[in-house]
């Protein structure tokens, strides 16, 4: 049975309590968000590996996104990519190898990664196509499963596929759109489709995919093949269309006991992003919402980590629950090593920020344990609570002038110091204190 | 006359003019604007200085600070900064030196700054104090307008002076905040009015203040000395209790005809930032809003351009009419050159993401600049277009492989090359075009 199946039937996990634990919520709580398909679990397949909680009143999670590409194949750079993203606190890992031995690079990363990891699988279709002197589109329909099978044994976590994106979608979109399909995925199965004049093979035999993942106990991440990849092409008619054809799976999913969660935008403008989450959670029956970016503006490649962190932040707040990382390489190359540690904090920043808003108990908790020793000059207690110790560390810069903790920015100037005398010159005058 | 007063009046000036021109706006109803007090001009006092409009209906600008601190007093390094701030799109500087002979480099950046200076003159009145080997608190109220009269004559544009931080809500501050005043402005004024058991000289004389900043035609910018220093503070009692003096302030200065704006917070969780913008425009009857982030959080020192971006691009949204820059350095260490250049990009990506989301028009044509030629693969013209392209430029990694221009990140997978080729396959399978 999957754990989506057990907390149907009542049953409080092993994984279900260590969870509960984790994010301090009640465990039947829990289990009831997890039955109704509020909450998924994942992680559950290797020993090693976590198990995390993502949906509805947990903490909102983040995910890097790490692998090879054809110009980039070094398996022990994705071993350490992989070590600096779950150091700098990622929750999840996607490997989107497509370079070089994608077996071998992907089987590393389960061995090693201590957070669930989540694969695109028909990456693999069209690299082994490749290998095969073919493209994506003279793949036969097997080939897509049988990858998907073959990932499921070896204990991939999660996978992303564009199952919503339908043949009339893709039809249409490739007319309508300033910027087309971005979706690595998406376009693949487009150009099978646009070739070969079929149904996308995981829509027309998402049954055959349920029992895999059924099996398994994989949890399906319903692709959004038809994010949009520009502010110009946000919400609009192939996007939506693609979300509710995604609605409908979800439901099937759930009814063959499959865990599942859904992908979302994208490049969309601020005052799009509530209206995206509001219909995500409506046409999706509140299934958890993994979103990429949103990026809200699209002028800024090489700050993408922080147009994604603008937009993660509002998106988590309105109730994305599971955000993906976007690094300073976004558009322009595959992340660094540096590039990976810059996206995870950034969208840690961005999700945090949403977890105050919408009231995760404990969230703000946090962010007392950094300002209550810093209204007390305590830097160094100060900096050791923060996001990125090592960072504030290096960039902090003692005062030469002060009698205490001072830094350069104000010096003898410090408001801090400034309030501090305020406040003994009130007692003194007043009694106050 | 002022520029306030002449738009009162009627007059479509040069700098009106120039102003309309830059936003593309009718200079009539720009000068309505001015007239109403819903935005203001600066900029006007020096030749080789172009005029900037703040407020309603135009671009959101973007302030960054320099300025020597006790610890870091070379005027060659903050006119560096200057050079590279205008450089980086920055639409107005402020001096907030405090360190050296801050009268040397507050000339030096007039003579030449290209965009509106601003300063805090409380700051020099303290460092004026000290060179005698005394505090703020000994100062005497003359000097706290000498002080303001004189930075007039040089030639700044606009001055934040912290005129609603009244004695009442300075002692009520002392007691009840986590993190008591942020503001190095307010915390002078606190000082004083702590020892010396007085009301704030600023506010006690306000007439006199606008005497001077009628003469010279100097902006006014009501400084928050209350605004929150930590997310536990904010929208609290005293920050509220000080935008309602400064609303009554605001009435005040337009009486007198003197161009006037409001400075706002500070530390705001997401959820309260559209009711700080609603709150201000309410209370202080559609005057210009200058915002100092909004950080979204606490917890990310050496990233606080990140959580202002995040910030500012809401507060933009709902309202912001002027975000002033926040660095990796803030909480840490005066800014270097390169802090500051990061800031100022970061604030200018917030700027540009709110002035999509509140409609700006052309705003959304930058995206579709950069946007048109990527979905073409003209990663050149694309990069051209962008924020910072010696960044993105310096980021690009050309794919070996491709046989057109593709990054790293895809290669010959690339999404944008495959909408390419299933356009071609569906207009030889269907005619589409």
């Amino acid at each position: 049975m999957t754990e989506y199946q057990k907390a149907m039937n009542g049953e409080i996990t092993t994984s279900l309590k260590e969870v509960a634990k984790n994010e301090g919520m009640d465990p039947e709580k829990l289990r009831r968000l997890v039955a109704e398909g509020r909450v998924i679990l994942t992680g559950t397949a290797r020993e090693h590996c976590g198990v995390i909680g993502i949906g509805e009143g947990l903490t909102t999670k983040v995910n890097a996104n790490i692998g090879t590409s054809p110009d980039h194949d070094d398996v022990d750079i994705e071993l350490e990519k992989l070590r600096v993203v779950i150091e700098a606190g990622a929750d999840a890992v996607m490997d989107l190898s497509t370079g070089g031995d994608i077996d071998l690079v992907r089987k590393k990363i389960l061995k090693e990664s201590t957070v669930p990891v989540g694969t695109v699988p028909v990456y693999q279709v069209a690299v082994e196509a490749a290998k095969r002197g073919e493209g994506i589109t003279d793949c036969k329909v097997d080939h897509f499963f049988e990858v998907i099978e073959r990932q499921a044994i070896e204990g991939v976590d999660f996978m992303t596929v564009h199952c919503g994106l339908v043949a009339r979608l893709s039809r249409e979109v490739a007319k309508s759109r300033l910027a087309g399909v971005v979706s690595r995925g998406g376009s693949l199965l487009m150009q099978w489709m646009a070739r070969n004049g079929e149904e996308n093979p995981y829509f027309e035999h998402f049954d055959r995919l349920l029992d895999i993942l059924e099996k398994y106990d994989v949890s399906l991440s319903l692709g959004d093949g038809l994010r949009p990849g520009a502010v110009a092409d946000s919400t609009d008619r192939a996007q939506i269309g693609e979300l509710l054809v995604i609605g409908d799976l979800v439901k099937r999913a759930r009814d063959r006991g499959v865990s599942v969660f859904v992908e979302g935008p994208g490049h969309v403008p601020l005052n799009e992003i509530h209206t995206n989450m509001l219909i995500q959670k409506k046409v999706c029956e509140n299934a958890p919402f993994y979103v990429l970016g949103p990026i809200v503006t699209d002028v800024a490649p090489g700050y993408d980590h922080i147009t994604a962190a603008i937009g993660g932040a509002v998106a988590a707040w309105h109730g994305a629950d599971f955000l993906c990382y976007v690094t300073p390489a976004e558009h322009l190359r595959l992340p660094s090593i540096k590039d990976a540690r810059e996206g995870v904090i950034a969208t840690r920043i961005a999700a945090h920020a949403g977890d105050i808003a919408k009231g995760i108990p404990g969230a703000s908790g946090w962010d007392n344990s950094v300002s209550i020793p810093r209204a007390k000059l305590e830097w160094k207690k100060s900096i050791e609570k923060s996001i990125d110790p090592q960072k504030a560390e290096s960039l902090y810069d003692k005062s030469s002038g002060g009698d205490d903790e001072l830094c350069t920015m104000c010096g003898e100037f410090c408001a801090i110091r400034g309030t501090m005398r305020s406040r003994e010159d009130y007692e003194k005058r007043y009694g106050d204190s």
